[in-house]
């Protein structure tokens, strides 16, 4: 039997504890947003996941050595402090990720450092937040990622982000979300970058209850079980290497070579 | 000075003959669908191309070897008569375009013989004919098929072609449509097969006057230029060949071997 | 626990007949090349795998109907006979491959029927059968396909293929590989189409006893288990759709647009 | 008539200068690397191109404003001093990258800050310099930076460059190199971030003569050709809109949502 998959979820947990935003975010939020995304990757994983939580605000963002060497999975939810991120911190998640750890970026984290460190891009978007019904599209059907998810998912409120997203083309492209004013999002894509596998989901901003949604929950999860590494690989990053020539221990190349 | 790019309009010409909708087309494509496309390259390409069209009741659906032969672009419009189309028309045209001959591939030409080719799924999509309002939103604002192209492009009323689109993953996806009941689909799409470039656009229903659309005649000549053949690589696809060892004119390669 | 992997190797087992060959094929592969490719995937797969095999010369290619219903990845060996594959088995692999069976196209198959109509381009490439050493580098070392794989894997002699190989650019490029004169060829491909995951892998000449190779071996077994199916899926290829508005069940939709 | 393409060719220009190896230097590049590359792509380019150098020494490295400003497509070459870059001249070259400029990513440059901060990977790579011939075989025989390119082209003796090379995927993959021990490279790649391209190319170590080559002098031309911004799309990166909903302007959107 595998061992179970090392999830941690990562949230920014300001506007849990922001004056402006508390009262709202305890009615739909109140364990937190990571404590809903954890609670949800825990109901569907079950003993397959082992689903910690670490904060913005705690020492070292929650994300110590300790915490990332013993990560398989980090999910990354951040909007309003993006800026306040340690860059260490962000050097020691961008390793990991480097080494194999998996990464789901969420919503506003599009705007992360993390993120946009891994993409090289702007990361930029068109937004309005007028409570829209977002419809998320499957356009990659046998992806492990949409198992059991409707198409469409359909979200009643949310948070519009439209096009043009400035993004490397993904490499896989799951999900695109239309809104009710008429615009489009490529708002689930996945990418490879050293050994990690990424995936960012547009689906989650706080100010409606989208991470208790059922579908959002199932694609959650089945993102993080895409995402872990791949076992045995070890967690270090590609290296330089002065290398030697391939030892070829038979008298053919040389031979080929002069024919 | 470049030779202009001779570009051949093929179209099936079936429902500006037949008795059901010949009334409307008339109306709508006075010189029918080919006609229109073909006018609307002109306008727009002006001296830097030389189009003509073909149509299917022609002999050989106007396809003859001469007439392949000097053509460097072709555009493809089928609906109602797929099955008709001859196979040895289909190896003809399949050939050029492995040999570099560039493809643009429109609306419900998706279940064309030559794209189902070329493409190896079975091209099938969901869609709903019942005026929509369709928005086209770029997804990759520096690629040449997008020159001058607003953001969105708006058709105010046509048939709906949703996901899933059973394609292979786009090299380049360049545009994205949205409907006014909510779906999405790859509306823009490019890929290279052989030598030569493909592009697939959606729009373009018989019933709906889209080829009189300024921007819809900018993507299609902006998708001309750009599939046009790399000048001076003729137009053979590409060969098996049963070829010797490299030729390699020094020492050097033995030797790095043999360390 | 889940149910086993139905694998079906199926090989042309025309070199193992052959009066020319049989001699040497016999001594390389006394179970045929389809009888070594099985065997090593029931010694590395065990239980997780329930592997059988086929071959053209059975009725139906060994690929009745019964038989393709409870196969969820076939690989594929051909060489001297590919004209003389039925287009009726040829669909109906095809069918099976866009519902989601997984196919593993094994060296001289890149000219199979199966795989060009899969492809859409010549599949050729260059070749040279001089026994040059191949030494295989992978260069997606977190894909499971690599697991357990040195870098390089080395081959003393085999024939060699070469650039350029006519197929579309893979949607992951798994390995790249060298010969002894310099040739350097894309040996490991993988591309979706439809519900389906195929792999490409080159080694494998009859002339040479490639498939005993326990490195050989392991990136069958593994991508045996990646092309698997997801589970769930159903095997229908994606179809046409006349599809009725998504059913919105609340009133912000008509709002948001309306604002 | 189009004007020229503004080209800055950027150098490090450290081991014209170094006690050590600016002997040699001179004898090879009597005008610097920065020097030959500017020449050659003059005099491909002729009138169609406008170039100038620019090399680290200078202040700002010789990428003050103004001349980033006028740049459409910047060359950087770099090997020993890549830290002493100032990371205000990357932010300055990233953004113009992101507003699209192209780029031309040469040789050693795979660790400079700026192709890093584009790639998000650590574009590490394993290496050895003991003079193997270099073989770069064309895999995308239609891309135009093969354009009149031999395949292979030939370097008799050169730096070894070898995979795992930890980039992104390519989005394009043009050139493999193999070298005489029998290591392979993916050699010249393509890539889009923001509105601009970007193009790795390895050939060019400054202990061999590597930028007199004609073939490598072609590709270098062919690849300015191609990274150019397209005209008129301005050089702003892609930046975030809070975005009013889409102006639609008829009664069907409505309808059409509410049926």
């Amino acid at each position: 039997m595998t061992s179970p998959i090392r999830v941690t979820v990562w949230g920014e947990n300001f506007h849990e504890q922001s004056e402006r935003d508390r009262a709202g975010m305890a009615e739909r939020y109140p364990d937190g947003m990571h404590g809903a995304i954890a609670n949800g990757l825990t109901e569907l994983l079950g003993d397959s996941a082992s689903v910690q939580t670490a904060t913005q605000d705690q020492p070292e963002h929650g994300l110590t050595e300790e915490v990332v060497a013993r990560t398989d999975v980090l999910t990354w939810w951040g909007h309003a402090t993006h800026a306040g991120v340690d860059e260490a911190i962000v050097d020691r998640v961008h390793q990991r990720v480097l080494g194999g750890m998996g990464l789901l970026v969420l919503h506003s984290a599009h705007f992360s450092k993390i993120f946009r460190r891994l993409m090289g891009t702007t990361c930029s978007l068109a937004w309005r937040n007028s409570g829209d019904t977002e419809l998320i599209w499957t356009v990659n059907p046998s992806h492990p990622i949409t198992a059991g998810i409707p198409h469409p998912i359909m979200i009643e409120e949310h948070e519009m982000y439209g096009e043009f997203f400035d993004i490397p083309a993904p490499e896989e492209l799951i999900f695109l979300s239309t809104f009710s004013s008429g615009e489009v999002f490529r708002s689930g894509c996945c990418w490879r970058r050293g050994k990690g596998k990424i995936f960012y989901f547009s689906p989650g901003d706080q100010e409606y209850p989208i991470y208790h949604h059922p579908d959002i929950k199932r694609v959650l999860a089945n993102a993080v079980l895409w995402a872990q590494p791949e076992r045995g690989t070890g967690f270090n990053p590609p290296a330089v290497i002065n290398s030697p020539p391939p030892h070829i221990h038979t008298r053919h190349v040389a031979e080929g070579v002069e024919a």
